[in-house]
């Protein structure tokens, strides 16, 4: 596991030294804890959801997070322009297609998200994944709800589909790029007791991935080393703090701390 | 009031068993506030503003709560649309009308909205509920100010008009269904210095009268139980915190902590 | 230095007496802060960016904050509505441009904004003051990166320009009024670690300025304490807190305890 730690070191050290631009079309929800968590990491968060400018803010961006948690027309819109620009640059471009199956409009602009741009990840709930593979299932708001005996096979079968990513997120996380699939024991049920640590994930899933290329490492393993760091720091918070606001606090504060001269013994044993 | 307390860990317990939907159109001040005290409750928000989903979100909603802090006109057809929704399949509504008075835009779209949906619950500041009712006020941005002499015949009034409950907010909370009214002798001071707290009561009367047909409750009996609920979360704050930013985290805190197991003595003095 | 404590007392009791109203048209990344702030300060926050009532929003404020970091073509409506009815009232008119030359958007949108309004006080980074003055420099998302050697002249320029004051908010905060230039040294890293502190600074300058000419104090005294004044408090927050988390807290509280009658030997030292 030494490997994985010493890339763990390289990407963190990539993100001090490089600071990122992480560029955000998300909703107006947790647009706050997106930046700042972008931020924590040690990367510069920039959120320009105007259709005049989305895609021209990209130029400078090293990684694209499109989030579809309050969406509409001019959105989906600044969200085209700004992928298509990711994809002709190379920059890798992560959904997050949140309450997709809650309402038809959701499913729609989803859809017309994976039909037109080349995403590099997609992070949903079990619901979502589903959904997006072509199953049926429950999504209640922006929840999943139900059983999901099948999830493997949904999340292989949306990675094989859209040839990228697929994250799984919930008391467990998946990771699959439709060969290989992973199931990634961490985290704390309190991360879903705080609104916005989905989106987060997002945003961290970006920042990650924005310096993956320069390291010669591919998105699968930028983006397993992303979920491990996230849940790392949702597993310590966890032993200071019991309730959602201050829970909150710490998870966050614990990212800022995770610098790569602070790498410990106690986080390769995790890794 | 052994019984008050029965209905109060029914309600609990019906919300952390049923975890209902709360919709909300809000806005995109303290949206984030509002998703997370729904959740805290043990509720599932979702924040679906868009005119074109607004109302098939209300499909799978328990309740709907309608805050008008940052109005458009494409948020109020999207109001309008969730509204008329969750009137036909007997959702209750609850409406916020956030700074009604401080100009003429935002009189206009209260009016409108009060002409066009059935209410099952009006909550302001003094200012406010006197414009409603009809008679002069002064509202500053969204701060009530001012003398209210008259906001128990105010509130009557409105209540009647639209035969609905009405709750008057501020340092002390009242409550009127157009027979009966309640002075609610509860909360704290710094309540009122922390930005959102007016419109997370707002979604927490959402999630208590979300469960109260089933439990064969009159909204009137949910709503005062919520407001209950809501201020003595906020006394216990006050006895930790003595600032603002210390004081939202422990009254957050002490709302998910207050569930239907952990009712005791300390409670039931207070209900 | 006697003088300068003494109108921060006069300015802090004025705010707690008059509690002005401070209307913000801004971006939704940072809004909740943004009122947070006004409120710690004894000042009313309103956030109405609405183009159909950001205008008469205004009659009732003191003062009117302009923050262009999430812009669209309805908003910047609302901002010239509202800021020609500021101009028309005598109110104080503060700009901050964020992101000015990271997309020919925003810079088209600040040089409109410079053109069709008397602005009081604009606040920006290097960068983004560079930008304005007709300079060349790099805007990374919304942080401004390279050298700035030439920033005092870029600032006096541009002051001298627009006729107005120009902060260079930073690591060192810079003010000029085209006349006169101070290098105010104070303030702590950590406030760069949050995001929003630019904002708040914002919201801050607003509520400073808004008491001000009926304290008989021009704009570049009552912007100066402000700055002061907020610097203050992100320094004692870093006595308390080591991450942006628990610091942010600590930071605003500091603010809300600031009152005109608290101000002692310590804060005295400082001015």
């Amino acid at each position: 596991m030494k490997n994985k730690n010493t890339n763990l070191k390289k990407i963190l050290k990539s993100i001090e030294t490089k600071k990122p631009l992480i560029h955000h079309i998300t909703n107006n929800v947790t647009v706050n804890d997106c930046a700042n968590i972008t931020l924590n990491w040690g990367a510069l968060p920039v959120m320009a959801p105007g259709k005049e400018e989305a895609d021209q803010m990209v130029v400078s961006s090293s990684a694209l997070v499109l989030n579809i948690g309050t969406p509409n027309k001019n959105q989906l819109e600044a969200m085209i322009k700004a992928g298509n620009k990711a994809n002709d640059l190379g920059i890798p471009v992560i959904l997050d297609p949140v309450g997709v199956g809650a309402t038809e409009y959701r499913t729609e602009i989803a859809k017309k998200l994976l039909a037109e741009l080349e995403l590099s990840l997609i992070k949903g709930n079990k619901g979502e994944i589903s959904i997006l593979a072509g199953e049926s299932a429950k999504v209640k708001g922006v929840e999943s709800v139900g059983e999901y005996k099948s999830i493997k096979k949904s999340a292989d079968k949306l990675a094989e589909n859209q040839d990228c990513i697929v994250v799984v997120s919930g008391v467990q996380d998946l990771i699959s790029d439709g060969v290989e699939f992973f199931n990634l024991n961490s985290g704390n049920y309190l991360m879903g007791e705080v609104v916005g640590t989905g989106c987060m994930l997002g945003s961290t899933l970006g920042v990650f991935m924005s310096v993956a290329k320069e390291l010669e490492l591919d998105y699968l393993e930028a983006a397993k080393i992303a979920i491990y760091c996230y849940n790392f720091a949702g597993e310590k918070a966890a032993l200071n703090a019991e309730t959602p606001g201050a829970y909150k606090i710490d998870f966050m504060d614990n990212i800022y701390k995770m610098k790569s001269d602070s790498i410990n013994e106690e986080m390769e044993g995790m890794i």
